[in-house]
């Protein structure tokens, strides 16, 4: 073996091709250093599309869990038999185990993580909790060194979704649940997610995570969003707040209150914010103080994300990569981008003496140099000598503007250096 | 050695002893597999106070990272040197590393990472970029299988929070950076913070992480807030935006474009409502979408909880612990707290007939079992032969809510099951 050969990649076997198992099988693609040897489906015979390699696919999960070329079983069949079975399997014969089964994690995880523990392997779920969001990693690496006093959650995205219909647009709840089924937010039976199951599954999860509770101690004050009308959030937004979708666990001197259910929260906070399918967990702790982490909590693409940083963990482990610079070697050729030539809307404040002309000089001056103006407001001078003038311009080339303002902060009329700033939409 | 002998502790060498080594010291406290074995000072003789222990302040850097018994070096000194020579030793000396150290970083990341690669070791520095928001974590590990297209942060508290001052109270630039020097968030020299250096170093180790972009790559689009005037807040908002301290980097086709500045943000957008000394670090990536962290960014305690997380996972790794469950066999003896007795504020919706005396009848059965009303509305009945009346109580135990709806349900003048929602602050 020479020095530039590369080293064998990790085996992976997937246990499941639906869904998030495709998204995973998409991501992983790109990845050199990981292979996957086999997938587990319950018919072989169906088709899965070109993205699924034909040849892999079997039915037998545990000679597909044996195969001594598979370190890293991926769990994304969902439902409880024959996950459990396959994941004790799969523990016992070490191999580390990736799953976003949080059905099965909240009924049997006492059991399981207790089997990986005296294997000595992993077995990791980021993509059980909050999908693409990653607040089991913040919760077992990120805090370790705190001590979490509360959590407070929007972990059903289906929950949030319905709820922001009725609160921005008035809709029923029945109305909401159709669109959300619609555009594949819901399930055709909505009810584990509207009554609330779901969040509590994942809560209990968290509680396991954050406060070292016991997954036996199941949470009993579960509510869903059933009963809610236009009305109810009307009157709450009189009220000063915004009805959300909540999953909270707080210490307090008898132990957990932990709790699933609508709920008021002041318009002012962050998580009354967070709307349409966003998740987000808002954590306490007494060093941190309020760490709030939101994203997109569900669907193919964020789930699998978060399952395939899970398996890179585990490939890192199982390697024993002991000493990680962060990107690992993988230092790419990226370059910075010269900016000139970008588009951009920007804000100017031009400070200009107070005289008949000088605004027509300053537009026509803008206009020569091709920065075309949206919208342009003249303070009213007030017995100063000078005036401001603000400019929102259309979308201009850095270069144009730096041009006009040259010119303008050189002309007899402008008073001081014209102030810029860039619009920026992070979502654009 | 018999079984119930608890391994020795993971040993620890502290360089430098300020706010955040205090900070780390404090939270160390609480940690058993964890024991400092040295701290290294400028000057032994200067008064520490209790926390820390005199026995093991020393001033020779190199003989304490020397000693056999600490395999993991905490730089907390700050500084170009001595931390550089202290640190490229600790790496070749088979040590971990944890540093909070972004100017260093900046400066001289690349030479020091390959150091740490090359031995085999880890040099961890989540403190480095955004105190207390787990966003290195989030790059290093949860996102390492998908594309990071783009990073919008708000990584400078001193700059968020001076223009949040002139933003909603009208303060000149002079005033709020005196007002964040009087309450600790800004040094007696602002200039790092309010010119926009600090955020710029930490942008570059983000693009280290998330674009492989070499360290050697200096962000060169930098500007400052001192530009800036309660009158452009004003005209920023309302031109629908408010402006905010960015530090953005953004892939496109010919690179990574890079810059730090005040800039405008659309007033809806998440990153808008980030305000005072909080931090926020939005990341946008191929498959996850959005990603929102944001948290107290800085300060004593949140930096200490990024330094030790990194702490407990070169620990971890040192020791070879291989499987972990999830809390590493450290399942507390919590239990679900007794919710009854909370007191707690309800929002309430009766459905009642539209009767005179209903609004009485029902407002003294709520005060016979002592749930006192804030607000009450009652909804025009609009023809129909029911209506809702709306409340807001006081703060109220669960058990006299519940019993005052038993009683309110069960009489002659409610038609349907009354709504209650709980009023959740997840500040207070």
């Amino acid at each position: 073996m020479t020095n530039d050969s590369k080293p064998t990649p990790t085996g992976l076997a997937l246990l499941g091709c639906g869904t998030v198992g495709t998204g995973v099988l998409r991501l992983l693609q790109h990845k050199d250093g990981l292979k996957v040897r086999a997938i587990a489906v319950s018919d072989v015979h169906k088709d899965r599309g070109a993205e699924v390699d034909s040849d892999l696919v079997g039915e037998d999960i545990d000679s597909i869990i044996q195969r001594d070329d598979v370190s890293i079983v991926v769990e994304v069949m969902g439902g409880i038999e024959p996950a459990r079975t396959a994941i004790r399997n799969a523990l016992n014969s070490g191999k580390h185990v990736v799953t976003a089964n949080k059905a099965l994690l909240a009924q049997h995880g006492a059991e399981l993580f207790a089997c990986a523990h005296k294997n000595g392997v992993e077995l990791m779920f980021e993509a059980a909790v909050a999908g693409g969001i990653p607040v089991v990693r913040a919760l077992r690496e990120s805090l370790t060194g705190d001590r979490v006093e509360g959590f407070h959650g929007i972990i059903n995205g289906t929950s949030n979704f319905v709820l922001t219909q009725m609160s921005e647009f008035g809709a029923t709840f029945d109305d909401a649940v159709a669109e959300a089924q619609a555009l594949g937010y819901a399930e055709a039976d909505p009810a584990a997610d509207v009554d609330g199951h779901d969040a509590a599954q994942k809560l209990q999860l968290l509680m396991y995570l954050g406060f070292g509770l016991s997954l036996e101690q199941q949470v009993r004050d579960i509510r869903g969003i059933r009963a809610l009308t236009p009305l109810d959030f009307r009157h709450s937004e009189a009220f000063g707040y915004r009805v959300k979708p909540l999953a909270v666990a707080r210490r307090n001197a008898d132990g957990v209150a932990a709790w699933v259910g609508p709920a008021l929260v002041p318009m002012g906070h962050m998580l009354a914010n967070i709307g349409g399918v966003y998740n987000a967990c808002f954590l306490h702790s007494e060093g941190l103080g309020a760490l709030l982490l939101s994203g997109r909590g569900a669907g193919m693409m964020p789930t699998a994300v978060s399952v395939v940083g899970d398996i890179i963990e585990c490939a890192r482990k199982q390697r024993g990569t002991k000493g990680r610079a962060p990107m690992e070697g993988t230092v790419r050729s990226e370059v910075l981008a010269n900016m000139d030539e970008r588009q951009r809307i920007f804000y100017l404040r031009f400070t200009v003496v107070d005289e008949p002309g000088v605004l027509g000089r300053l537009a026509s001056s803008l206009g020569s140099f091709g920065v075309s103006i949206e919208r342009l407001v003249q303070e009213e001078p007030g017995g100063k000598e000078h005036t401001e003038i603000v400019v929102l311009t259309h979308l201009t080339k850095q270069t144009a503007l730096k041009a006009a303002l040259n010119d303008i902060d050189a002309s007899d009329f402008t008073l001081a250096e014209t102030l810029w700033l860039p619009v920026e939409d992070p979502d654009s």
